[in-house]
C-alpha cells in the first residue's frame, strides 16, 4: 500500500483521483485545443476513437500477462494502464468515471456517501 | 444512475467506492469463508485465478463493442464490469485499488489530498 | 493428435480443413436451418453477431494464458478455439477462410499453388 | 484476392499456406539467425515471448472492431493479422499450424485426407 507514505488515510489519497485525471484528459480533446505534438493523450485522440480501443485490448492482455507472471507491482501498473485508457475512452465519449463508480456502487449496494457518514458520525 | 441525481457532489459519491467494493470482495475469498453457492465472486475465486482473467479479456472486448455501438449507457456498464473484474483480480492477489489509484496519481501528477485541500481552504 | 501420427504428410492432413469446417459452419446459419437446440454454432449465431465476437476476446485471452503457462497442448487447443471462432465470425459475414489464407499468402509472398507445383514437379 | 478470382480451386490456393508461412517464421528465430534489423518477426522474437502475446490481444481487438464496422476487407485483413501472430506464437514454442488444424479436424470430425480422397476417387 502506497498511501501509507503519508499521514493521510488511503481514502484521502484515492479520493478524487479518477475525476481529477478525467478533468485533465478532457483538456486534451481536439475541441479543447489538445496538442498531439506535446501530449500522448491528445495524440491518441487525434488518431480517432479506434486508437484508444486498441489500447484497451492491448492493456487488458498485458494485465493478464502480469498476473500470470505473479508480479504484484506489474499487476498494479498494468491495471493503472488499463483504467487510464478506460478514462481516455470515457472522455472521448463525453462520459465520466463518476458514472462508472455510481454504477458499481448501485450494483454492489455500497455508497461512498453513507460510508463517509458512518466513519464520521 | 449518476451522482448528479443526488444533492451530493459527484466527488462525495465516488469517494471510496472502489475501496468499499474491494473490502466486500475480500470477504468472498475462500480463506475468508466465501461461499461459491451464494456469491458470484466466491464462485469465480473457487475456479482458480484463470477464471477472473478470462473475464478481463471478455469484458474488455465487450467494452470495445459497446463503444463501437455508440451506446453511452452500455459504455458505462461495460467499463463497470471491467473495473469490477479488475478488483476481483487485485483481491485475488492481495492488492488494493488504492495502489492502482496512487500509481495513476503519481503518473499524472495529481493528488486527491491536494485537491481536497484546495476545495476546502 | 498431430499429423505425424498418420502416414500422411502434415500437408495432406491440413489440406482443406479450414475450408471444410467453414462449409459445415455455413449449414448452421439460421437461413440454412441451423438448429440452436442441437448445435453450439447455431446457438452462437442465434444470439447475434456480438456473441461470437465476445468469444474472440475470451479465446485470445485463453491462448495468452496457455502460453504463459508453457503448456504446449493447451497452446494448440486454445489456438484451435480461437481460429474456430474466427471461422464462425467469417461465416456470419459471408466470408471464407480461403480469403484470409490468400491475404496471408499475398503478404508473405508464398503460394500454395506454386508450392504444390514445386513439390510435384 | 479470393481464390475464386483464379481458375485454381480454393483448395489449391489455401493448400499449404499456413505451413509455408510457419516454415518462413522458423527461419526468423534467433537460433536460426533471424535478424531483428531486417525482419519484423525476428524483431518480435528478439523482444521476448510477451511481445507476440501483446499482439494477439491487440489483433483480436482490431478484428472485433472491423466486424463492428461491417467492413469485409478489414475483417479478412484483421483475421489474417491475428492468425499470423498466432503462427508467430506457435513458432516461438516449437509448435506447428498442422497441429492446430489436426486438432480442429479431430473436433469437427473432418479430414483433409478423406476429403481429398473423396474428391479424387
Amino acid at each position: 500500500m502506497t498511501a501509507s507514505t503519508s499521514t493521510a488515510s488511503p481514502t484521502d489519497t484515492s479520493d478524487v483521483i479518477l475525476a481529477r485525471i478525467a478533468d485533465i484528459l478532457a483538456t486534451r480533446l481536439p475541441a479543447r485545443g489538445g496538442d498531439p505534438a506535446t501530449s500522448y493523450v491528445a495524440k491518441l485522440f487525434s488518431k480517432g476513437p479506434d486508437a484508444a480501443l486498441k489500447k484497451i485490448g492491448e492493456e487488458a492482455t498485458e494485465l493478464v500477462m502480469a498476473v500470470k507472471d505473479q508480479q504484484p507491482e506489474r499487476i498494479v501498473a498494468e491495471t493503472a494502464d488499463l483504467w487510464f485508457h478506460c478514462l481516455v475512452v470515457l472522455t472521448e465519449h463525453g462520459l465520466r468515471p463518476e458514472q462508472v463508480l455510481a454504477e458499481l456502487a448501485r450494483r454492489e449496494g455500497v455508497s461512498g456517501l453513507q460510508e463517509k457518514a458512518s466513519r464520521n458520525p
